[in-house]
């Protein structure tokens, strides 16, 4: 047995606690609700039930109410011991000293933004239980081998700035800090999201790369945002990796022209032209399998009795493999031209009177590719969750590929990662109405924390 | 021959002047096209070409660039010795006085409004024509039997405040007050109607009402705004009618979810079942020879991985006769809650994985009967335009009924209304390369100055 740590206000060391020890450690199930719907309060949406808490949330990435919950994330993190800092993307990294303070932390974080119609659980969920992470190893006198930290991560959501996990994929070195930085937001599409880093005072002074700040391991807590689990009655989904996807922007470019004085055969209408792709895309999803979704459509110049002549949307496609969404893009990049130029693909002309051509051009604005987390991140879940468990651990327990993409994605180019599923009523999430039980939300906080000590014990530096 | 009239600063009565003196009132082209394009610095649009006018237009009603048009319309026509009011809709009417000032003026008149993306020609040829008619009166000291007018009627356009005619129409008692002061702009949607014109400053004491200002006749000179003249080598089109309308809101409510975790059978896609039913709009107007078009659509939430659960769009349905308009519009109301509900109808499921229901609901915001015009005014302009023509007129004049709406079908239900169609190169217009040759607006006033003049004459009150 180590002495104790004369640095350390935690003196308990976890390589003292033995199997059973480690099981009796437990998350306040109360505490850890109690404080995420008061984070709530920034960004409160639609309401859809009764109770204080049946309300959605609408917290974009850098607006006030995300900066209202990132100051509470910084205070409350610092007001438990942890050294805070900010990167050049808002990310702000929590730490809570260890034994070796010289190494990397080994990481939970997720997010606290929202979609724009979103709900309570979808990234917050996770920040909140990295939290509670650090206020059970305080209040049990535990101190780490190497020292453990929370993080959020800026835009994981990709709803206002249109590029999801984009603060991680900078500290990743997948995407350039220009492009990041020059984001512009989707609605009402002025300010970028360097100057709104700056706006709200999250315009940190440290690098944003894996290099500046290290991770020995990034585990993270999510809700599975699909219905997998609750289907299976499942309690926690250890997550083996996330399907590939990729974003495009379609412009379809037409003619403005009179709605009243241009027959049908003289107009080249964009949005008419960008029907037709959309309802092709839908076809082209189907026969691979895959997902083809538009999220965001614009028009121009939007009058009532104008023909658009201008159209934009977005497409996002995924499939679990990449090539099969190689084979997506491949044929939308095949099949848009042809659709806007006035060919009767897959009968869509079929009834309709034929028009002018419109033409089309297609950039790929984010690109994921298929993820597969670390083997020992893996394990580590694993074994946490039937700690956490019990002996029905294996039965309640699966694994699973992530249809949504996360700050893991990224982390697990530089780190060892995985993550923790726990259900959400019905699969539904970017959706106010997203809810999850308060116990299964206790289970995944609990399963990250001994996810985190396990890895603590098993790391090799 | 009576004594000149010793109230009037105009001392030759129409009454006086002879077929061959009448023939040589000629509009000046040079000012009437310099007039035009100076107050086209107000609200300059989009640069097609390199000559100075060569731009579109961007004069939303009620915005600044309006106020600023209409400022110089009043003082303008107050100049020319004109009495100008405005009334509660902000429509001026400017009336210079004649033999008798009892009764009624007969207008010449249109609209200084244009859409996002307009042309120069639209309205603001009317408008100027009117002008140019009271200064050729003025500068040959003509007075006429009954006082002659100038009207700028508001939101012609319907593309911000989305009811085209608006204005004449609550002046013709057709629409509301209520109602047209409610209406919301289409971006950002903020403001009414009723604000802006208390905004600029337009919001006048008069009643907007065919009995508070009387119109003993109503003559518009406008842009075809489509190809038929052009391709008939004509010069005037004698306007006998306006073909029908209506403007619908179709709501189309779905249910929000996750891109990348919701599978496509699980997806109630708003914006999915949107475009099927634009594209079906555009089979069912083929179908009826009709027209259908779609050009504003707003979406919710607007994230790039939320498959949208709200979506509204516009649609314009066309025809020249009620029936068939009634027709497509009975089958709008039949089909496309069926295809919000996942019917194949007319194959439009195809290849597609079948999703969960989505509803749908049509409210009908605006409708515009067919228009007849007055025999007697039809024949003042079929004359008027022989007149200006000369021995070729009847070669170069056709008779033709409007694609386009315009505030000649308000005034037509309470006075003799007709219209003068001048060709537009290519047909073009709600684009900012609408273009008029000078000679053709010029052909165009003169045959206004000439209507409104025989009219004058052969007026009976
Ligand atoms: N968790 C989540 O919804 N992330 C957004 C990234 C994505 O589009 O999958
Ligand atoms: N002239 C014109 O474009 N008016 C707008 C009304 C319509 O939609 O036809």
């Amino acid at each position: 047995k180590r002495p104790f740590s004369q640095t350390s206000p935690w003196r308990l060391q976890t390589k003292e606690l033995d199997e059973d020890a480690l099981k009796s450690l437990k998350v306040n199930k109360k505490r850890l609700m109690k404080d995420l719907h008061h984070t709530c309060q920034w960004g409160t949406g639609k309401r859809w039930g009764k109770a204080e808490t049946e309300t959605g949330m609408t917290r974009l990435a850098l607006s006030d109410s995300d900066k209202q919950a990132r100051d509470w994330f910084v205070k409350t993190t610092e007001d438990l011991g942890c050294k805070v800092t900010v990167d050049e993307m808002g990310n702000i990294f929590a730490v809570r000293p260890g034994l070796k303070n010289d190494k990397p932390a080994t990481f939970a974080g997720s997010h606290l933004d929202t979609q724009p119609t979103g709900g309570r659980y979808d990234g917050i969920l996770g920040v909140h239980a990295g939290i509670e992470m650090i206020k059970v190893l305080n209040e049990n006198w535990i101190e780490t081998e190497y020292p453990v930290g929370v993080v959020n991560w800026t835009n994981e959501e990709g709803a206002r700035f249109p590029m999801s996990m984009s603060s991680s994929g900078v500290w990743a070195g997948s995407i350039p800090l220009a492009a990041a930085h020059n984001l512009r937001e989707v609605h009402p599409g002025t300010a970028t999201m360097a100057e709104e880093l700056s706006r709200i005072g999250y315009l940190g002074s440290v690098a944003a790369s894996h290099e500046a700040t290290l991770m020995a391991a990034h585990f993270e807590l999510h809700i599975e945002q699909g219905p997998l689990l609750e289907m299976a009655n499942k309690k926690v989904g250890v997550v083996i990796g996330v399907q590939a996807y990729k974003w495009l922007t379609v412009n379809v470019k037409g003619r403005d022209t009179h709605t009243g004085t241009t027959d049908l055969k003289s107009r080249a209408d964009a949005l008419l032209a960008a029907s037709k792709m959309i309802l092709h895309s839908h076809r082209l999803a189907t026969a691979h399998n895959a997902l083809a979704s538009t999220g965001i459509l614009n028009l121009k110049p939007g009058s009532t009795n104008t023909v658009p002549g201008d159209v934009s949307f977005s497409l996002d496609i995924r499939a679990p493999a990449d090539e099969t969404v190689a084979s997506v893009l491949a044929l939308v990049q095949q099949d848009f031209p042809k659709i806007a130029a006035g060919e009767n693909l897959s009968g869509l002309n079929d009834g309709g009177t034929p028009s002018l051509p419109c033409t089309v051009s297609i950039t790929e604005d984010f690109d994921s590719p298929a993820t597969t987390f670390h083997a020992s991140c893996i394990d580590a879940v694993t074994r946490a969750a039937q700690r956490v468990l019990g002996p029905d651990g294996k039965s309640l327990t699966m694994e699973m590929t992530s249809g949504a993409g996360h700050d893991s994605v990224y982390t697990s180019k530089r780190c060892p990662t995985s993550m923790i599923f726990i259900p959400c009523r019905e699969g539904m999430s970017h959706n106010p109405e997203e809810f999850c039980k308060e116990e299964d939300c206790a289970i995944g906080a609990e399963v990250l924390l001994h996810s985190v000590l396990r890895f603590d014990r098993m790391r090799e530096v």
